[in-house]
């Protein structure tokens, strides 16, 4: 079966297709067709640079997959041939806070990635695919949509009538777009792009700024809100908006502080002072995208889909990304 | 100023329309013109064996009301002259858990309520009413929307996905629809009325049982949840649902116990067998009646009211609910 | 190996000392030396009638074992031979909240229990013991200590200052007064006997109450707390207690509702006009046990033992607890 | 009556001791004898440079004060003539979260606070003295012990076995030490001093590091907890602890970020790639007072006062402070 590797650090360009042998399950493991894979920065940042991110290779990259359960291996019962699934990006993160083994256990990280044919998963770390989604759709999950779960339901415990700013037009920030609307909440969205941002009120965002226009957009996010701030912030921002997301969160709000997108530093006496609540948010659990799958299941949710390339040409789908210009995610699928 | 007064043991015939002098606000008061009260199941319970429920008389019942500010005491900043405001049920409960001190100052027993022309609430025991909504829209909200809110909300941290077990269609019922839908969650709503069952699904229902044709309505929840139950129950049903409701349980979920229907007994096994939490919920505090309040501007959702009558023909409110037909709230609206 | 069994409907003395070929660790499994048991009411409940609790037999019975790990299967990474470990009462509960899978995971129910020389684990169903306790003690956590710890911690919150009512000087009773004690709470235990209720006063009890001589012994506890009621009940009483459990509880207080002695009804009205949380506790997972066990190291506790019999002789351990006179737990150690 | 006043910005030298009126309270308020007060970095923060914290003047300085209720306004049920009182940080922060309300209710900030013979508190505003504490003892609680209590128990959930990095000996370290122990959690104690650090673990310290001689404190924390990392910092650092406490912390571990202190910048890379909890946490509220103050005295707790000076040379208490040699509360005492 075929699958891309990096192999030097060299970047995207570097990705080697390769052939290895068909994967065996183990004890409690599947083998699984991958169908479509998305990507998301991290695996932008990982193919670009695997040394700075302390990624040995050869490896598989991405953590985002999709496909159908063609082998079981001993002592599963969970799965069976023919089933949909997702992988979830920590093989080893099944319900609870995090711990050190479970985040030893990041697809396209830690361990070998999804951009194959073939991969073998645990059973314990695969959840079906809702029935209303392609392969493709359901392909853009297991990172950046329980990542927005993650930071806005199980932690943000988001509520109608909340308000919610949101960075940008990625895939964590529309997929915190969907959920937000989903839950009754009120969703501001920022973007340096008027197309962009129009979409975005297209999808039910209740406000939206243009950073460009606006670069005290902090000050414009109190005024929207009465001069209180916002309830939440995903704050998936680079380099200094971090420092505009606390000052547009209301006193005891909360940041869910997301990604690798964000430098900068931060002064801390803004968060005690305004008694803010951060959390670092790391992708999440199964239980938690099992959830979140019955909620998407609920609401038909589709996922907001920019670019679907063929996997011959993958590596185009970085290119895309870096380029900086998509809205939603950017999705690989196979050649069948 | 006109009022109604319980002032015999007698029931609702009893209720004395009479004239008192408009109450003055003391510090941190306000004097408030009652537009519309509505009326709740507990409202009808206190009026008609004021003895049983330990009330003294005269007192002026209901807990619900909605009007305009049109005097305020020394001391009051929050509200000012012809401001639209609802009192809380509990006029000393602003935030946090319930204390003995809020228990004790519920409307409409503890202290006068506000079936009456003019009332005085104290300023930090009122909340601004949502700009989309009536006088008569308002006033259902006290005690039934901020119950149905605070079980499924604060306690129940309902979720998109989450599934709800409603017991007929009653005013916290009709709330908790509402509330759920707002929040992207399935509710199965049960009553003995083909015709209010009807109108539950044209308010977004999921599903919906008959219990009258289905006795064993816990089955069919049990059913349409794959057999695992659901997540939560909004449990106001009389003598006997509760043993169903805890049958109807997921593991794990959550039974928010409310109301003065509830009745009957419960043997504690099968909420210690299924790991459930029990919530006994009596109202809320007023944050959340703001934060509902928010929730209800963000939907522009509109109370289902079932009648309104006139002040001067108030005991026929009480009739109505007696009469159990109702769907949603039965309101009073003053003559003016 | 030797291993009581389970093998007729006819009680303790029906318990039938047989001979098994060592069991051989699967996947993921271990194989353990068990050193010592100890017994609960529900293991009591088992062997005195399986076929009301839907038991299978033959079936070993017993939840709660301490042993030294002298085998591992393929893909064991967590324990090695030598390792000194209890086995969790759910075998497939590691974290979150509980799961219909994990409830079927039961030792000594669902699945064969400890009562034997040697037994097969999950490794993911094990915890280390602490270094301080002997395996005698160590036997006594898995089921009595840990349903004190859920009881209380993560789902009570238990904090320094608060006040917890204990409802006899069972097993779960015992820890939890230790526990509370270990976090600066006060505890109130009642009893029958003072001379139990004097060794609860020598083991940090802050007040204690003789039911016998004071039947109304809810009136005493608010008159304990000022006439609040106290913060957190541990209830594992009896037909009849409940209703008593809930007059003794403040309002917007904590009742975990525990265990097989549990029985009798109760009226709802008064948790919800109280504005009670119910939690049904049943055991709790890995995590929590591995929470405990830092705890339990750190304060250096030492769990009451009441009495340990010989393997031998195991059945006089079910008529002991039978006898309802014992302090504390009842082990049964390994004769070597 | 005697009050000392900030009356230019020219620091600890330039307060005022000035006579005022006797001041009467109002509605709901209470006029109290001050006994004694302590101090708070904050404080000499205030008093060294007004005009930087936006303090207007003259004003009276000092948060924390403990004293007699010694007149009572109209309205008021909750004390009475005689009664040990201390006063809150915030007198308009009753319950759950803060509001801007309640941060513009800071005594000895945005109004006047507690260097004086007498002052007026709202009678929401102040709390009972636990029985066994003297007016000296008492003056300590009211911002850093609650700072302590705040960070670790409502919101850290700090429960036995857990383990806590406390930086340095102020007053808020302090507490948290007596607070953590009391639960029976573990603390980290790191100071300059090995004298410092030997009264610290003569309080209980689980250990202590003197930072001067390891610069590299975080790789020592994790020594101690088997390279985890601790479950809580109560992060009170001057620039650049901060960095280091993060390193300290384990997975989804917490960390209080509290006070005036905390300069510097950090990353926030590392809060998100750890899963971090990061609350910051500005006093807290009268509940957790009250609760705290059950804690206090079903401990016995005593304060740790390091000086008391006479009010007549108040002054030099923020002498003492500036020159950070104190371990605990530095109390100025009337002069009775």
């Amino acid at each position: 079966m075929r699958a891309y590797e990096i192999v030097a650090p060299d970047g995207i360009d570097a990705l080697k297709l390769t052939d290895r042998p068909s994967p065996e399950p183990g004890h409690g493991e599947l083998r699984v067709r991958v169908h479509a894979t998305s990507i998301n920065y991290r695996d932008l940042m990982i193919v670009s640079d695997p040394v700075a991110r302390g990624i040995p290779y050869p490896r598989i990259p991405n953590s985002d997959g999709a496909g159908e359960v063609i082998a079981v291996g001993p002592g599963v019962d969970r799965f069976k041939p023919g089933d949909r699934v997702c992988g979830c990006f920590f093989q080893r993160w099944v319900d609870g806070d995090v711990t050190p083994e479970g985040m030893a256990s990041a697809l396209g990280g830690a361990i070998d990635g999804v951009l194959a044919e073939e991969v073998v998963l645990r059973e314990d770390g695969v959840v079906s695919i809702p029935d209303h989604l392609s392969y493709e759709q359901a392909a853009t999950l297991p990172c950046a949509a329980l990542t927005a779960w993650h930071a806005l339901v199980p932690k943000g415990r988001l509520k109608a009538g909340d308000t919610v700013l949101l960075l940008g037009t990625g895939g964590v920030s529309i997929f915190a777009l969907q959920f937000a609307t989903m839950h009754g909440a009120r969703a501001i969205v920022t973007s340096s792009s008027d197309d962009k941002l129009a979409r975005a009120r297209a999808m039910g965002a209740w406000q939206t700024i243009n950073y460009r226009e606006t670069p005290a957009w902090d000050a414009r996010v109190r005024d929207l809100t009465d001069g209180k701030g916002v309830d939440h912030v995903v704050e998936v921002g680079g380099a200094g908006t971090l420092e505009k997301s606390i000052a547009s969160t209301r006193v005891a709000g909360h940041i869910a502080l997301i990604g690798v997108l964000t430098g900068g530093t931060v002064n801390p006496v803004a968060i005690m002072r305004n008694s803010l609540t951060v959390h670092g948010i790391y992708v999440g659990n199964r239980r938690m995208f099992e959830a979140m799958n019955r909620a998407i299941t609920t609401a038909k949710l589709e996922p907001v889909i920019d670019t679907t390339v063929p996997f011959a040409e993958a590596p185009a789908a970085y290119h895309r990304m870096r380029a900086a210009g998509h809205f939603g995610k950017i999705v690989i699928a196979m050649d069948r």
